[in-house]
């Protein structure tokens, strides 16, 4: 599955564009995320990208886990959002 | 739809609790928080409640929205996450 990093400073409607152009051909993307303002920016950019996608006829959902990486030697928790093409929606 | 608020000071594990006991009797629930510490507090919670779910043989997914509130005659953008039990989840 594509593996989409964001950061405290990623643009969301970037990043929104990204995760639609993932899912109008995979049906699915990750998106990882360190740190509440990349999380809070992943969270806005998965809005924004559901109004990108209705155009599709398409609506996605998430489901966030934990992750635990290894970052210059330092264990960092991250949060894995697992995006899919909802079941309710139209192909 | 149960909605429940989420603020920066929230317990993740508090609010996952909360989140797995609507779940288990209503199959669905909403969260609304403002601001990123907020909104890292909800998506952490959400984690967990998956956790907490897998006992039940439940899953859960999240659809964020954007959703203007006044707040103290200030408008304010929360996120609203909606809350549902996973499609392929067993019952």
């Amino acid at each position: 599955m594509e593996n989409l990093r964001v950061g405290g400073g990623s643009k969301p409607t970037g990043v929104a564009g990204a995760i639609s152009a993932v899912i109008r051909t995979d049906r699915q993307v990750q998106i990882q995320a360190i740190g509440a303002q990349a999380v809070n920016q992943a969270v806005k950019a998965i809005a924004i990208a559901r109004n990108y996608l209705e155009e599709d006829g398409l609506d996605i959902s998430c489901q966030p886990s934990f992750l635990k990486l290894m970052l210059r030697d330092e264990e960092r928790t991250a949060i894995l959002f697992t995006i899919t093409v909802a079941e309710d929606s139209s192909m």
